[in-house]
């Protein structure tokens, strides 16, 4: 909890999807720290007695709740809203899954699958992922924006310009986030949040888990900024890198398809190294691992990495 | 200088271009040492008097020569090839260029332009890139391949499934390295030797200079390695993250265009902030600035990030 924060921004003031008529919340000054309780992205669906039966019976209408909007005064478009993200208060709950038609590899993973992680929300001690392996948190918020200019109401899945589903996982406390504002007062929305999760978020979740998340919101007038952008205060992957990493790569002419191909190779080599399934190996993929572009220049072949670090068995 | 290798393969057995009817230079037993003396990217075409114009009168028909090809006894198409990557002796002098017509942002960046590197070889302490930055060095081999079995000359610049111009700035030296055997006796080969480079080698060319390589060749028998995959001893980028990252982002449906958005997106705040000229701030993200996918599953966009490290102005 924020003692100090200027606003608490309460859970039950969330909204689905992206729409600049939704009505603020609440309107603050730049300058105004804020304290929102954001619901996880099944919005409450699993609990530490769900199955993978539940996956099945998701309501995709009401998945990735955001908390907001906040109108921040003086904001207008070409603006920059800067938001310093002070803190997270997470729930020690969280879930990941494989939902069918979503994720990297859809097409070779149709069934559901479920696991489900208990984590200690205080000392953030790396979490268990059955006997497999065990995995270090760093809480973070993956939906984050502001309102976009297009009218009418947009779905929450993809990121644009103004944030959103951005699922940047170095989005963590200490991060200060400048994104692109489209409409007056700039309509700032937060939920998604995660315990912890891999660059690339490959099976389509990552610990899921809801959260409490301070920070401060600023403007930065006339920024015309293109594109988000961020500044984190230190490293961002020593949380993970102790014991090195194995690598699996992709190479060819399509990033896509490279980044499919060194998921897979590392999908494979897990199963043979680890002797987890396929399933395992993919939810654990998603929330540790790293999907990076090793090379893009060498026409007409690229190269995509993907990073699984060994501290998670160690 | 490797005084323990079994083998030194010196510069002149060098070839430009993958064929595998290339007579091997040298025939070695699994697990032999090897010491190979790599020719830079450039074929010793510049030197510390060059100048941009020098970058024009490239031939580009002697680009990329790689030292090889070793032919290891009992290699076969199915196996994999096992580089350890022993050590690097580097030569202390180096070069980055932006080449007409090449690298991520070639539309925007027509015209030549050459930055000079001088290091030191033995400390190899972050070298100066004039008065802008120092930079953290990491020696790699950005060309390490076995030969292809499709026949005849094939281009040394795309990477393919056998390694190559896979321009991996990981592969450095503590790094083991798996490439799938292609053709009877693998023809290993190795070049283009960088000081330094980022994730993606964004502008086409990394610190490019020439060095003395060890490792050791071993078969894995039968791994039929879809890629190559490596293995590092230990965390990859503590060179470069003790200040943290200034991140630009590319949201898009396209992760090409992400790519080119957020490295532009760099350039443009490395212009803003630091007074560097576009092409300046170009090359310097090549050698040091990161590519990540940091979402590749919340359709239709995704988002790729460029990781600035600034450490390099500390």
């Amino acid at each position: 909890m924020c003692g100090n924060c200027d606003y608490t921004i309460h859970g039950r003031h969330h909204h689905f999807g992206w729409d600049n008529s939704l009505p603020p919340v609440q309107r603050v000054a730049p300058g105004s720290t804020l304290e929102f309780n954001c619901l996880d992205s099944g919005n409450g669906h699993f609990t530490r007695d769900s199955t993978v039966a539940d996956v099945s019976s998701m309501d995709f209408g009401k998945v990735n709740p955001v908390t907001g909007p906040i109108h921040v005064d003086g904001a207008q478009p070409g603006d920059a809203l800067k938001i310093e993200i002070l803190s997270f208060t997470p729930s020690g709950f969280g879930w990941t899954a494989n939902i069918p038609g979503f994720g990297l590899l859809a097409d070779q993973f149709p069934d559901p699958a479920l696991a489900l992680w208990s984590y200690d929300a205080v000392s953030l001690a790396p979490a268990l992922y059955g006997s497999h392996a065990k995995v270090p948190l760093k809480p973070f918020a993956g939906t984050i924006g502001v309102a976009p200019a297009e009218a009418g109401l947009l779905s929450v899945v993809p990121p644009r310009r103004v944030g959103g589903n951005l699922d940047i996982r170095d989005l963590a406390a200490g991060t200060t986030l400048y994104l692109p504002v489209e409409v007056e007062g700039a309509l700032f929305s937060i939920g998604d949040t995660h315990a912890a999760q891999g660059d690339g978020e490959v099976c389509g979740t990552a610990i899921e888990s809801a959260m409490d998340v301070a920070l401060r919101l600023e403007l930065v007038k006339d920024a015309n900024l293109a594109m988000p952008r961020f500044s984190t205060p230190g490293p961002v992957t020593r949380h993970l890198d102790v014991d090195g990493y194995e690598v699996t790569t992709g190479v060819g002419s399509d990033l896509m398809e490279g980044a499919r191909a060194a998921v897979s190779g590392m999908i494979d080599l897990l199963g043979k190294w680890r002797g987890l399934s396929p399933e395992d190996a993919y939810m654990l993929c998603s929330v540790c691992g790293d999907l990076r572009i090793s090379e893009i220049v060498d026409q007409p072949n690229w190269v995509v990495s993907f990073y699984f670090p060994r501290v998670v068995f160690s």
